[in-house]
């Protein structure tokens, strides 16, 4: 596909993934992809990523089950930036629990963790 | 204000931010901050970046007048990601007219742009 080759892949062949949550638009994570990891979100109709601290390609959910069905993929003006809304199985996306990994707010210039969780890391991640 | 040190620069001391409408979270473009920046953001509450491009400091709508007023801020888990959501004053956040970045969206394999525009360029920068 000719518009994976057009995008702006990084020094290290990277472009960061914005992932909204395809019910209300609520961002759930930022992760990168390689255009290996791309293609693989494309041709599988689920995400994949690849962790710049581990250096290891991953599809999100492959652990804890709450995989993402992509609904949509977009990209911006300068061709650097993915948007990919998603139908969020289990209703979480951050490891620890929290619906979002954007749980904590400034809220009068402190920083507030929301304390609200989805579900126990604990027993999701058992290894 | 402590946290804003606590964050993940990269080597050029620069973190992503995910602009969203605070009206229905659409993602209206991502832009890269340093903490001068970010600072600049939190104290006038409206959105300032550095440009990797022109290796510029800037504030949104310092041209065109479509300025960011900034309704909440919020960081990821890995502390290495901002999404802040604003009220995008003029509708549109895209140099291009469009009222976002991510125009473009792959519909059945193929890119293809969203054609609807909410301001002429031409008129809004008449340089």
């Amino acid at each position: 596909m000719a518009w994976m080759d057009e995008l702006k892949y990084d020094s290290q062949g990277l472009i960061p993934a914005v992932i909204q949550d395809a019910s209300d638009n609520e961002v759930l994570m930022v992760a990168w992809m390689n255009k290996d990891s791309l293609r693989d979100t494309v041709s599988s109709g689920k995400t994949h990523f690849w962790s710049r601290s581990r250096q290891k390609y991953w599809m999100k959910g492959e652990e804890s089950g709450n995989v993402q069905n992509v609904k949509d993929i977009s990209y911006d003006c300068d061709k650097d930036v993915l948007v990919i809304k998603v139908e969020q199985v289990g209703g979480a996306a951050c490891h620890t629990g929290h619906r979002s990994c954007f749980y904590t707010h400034i809220v009068d210039g402190q920083a507030k963790e929301d304390e609200s969780l989805v579900f126990d890391p604990k027993q999701v991640y058992k290894k």
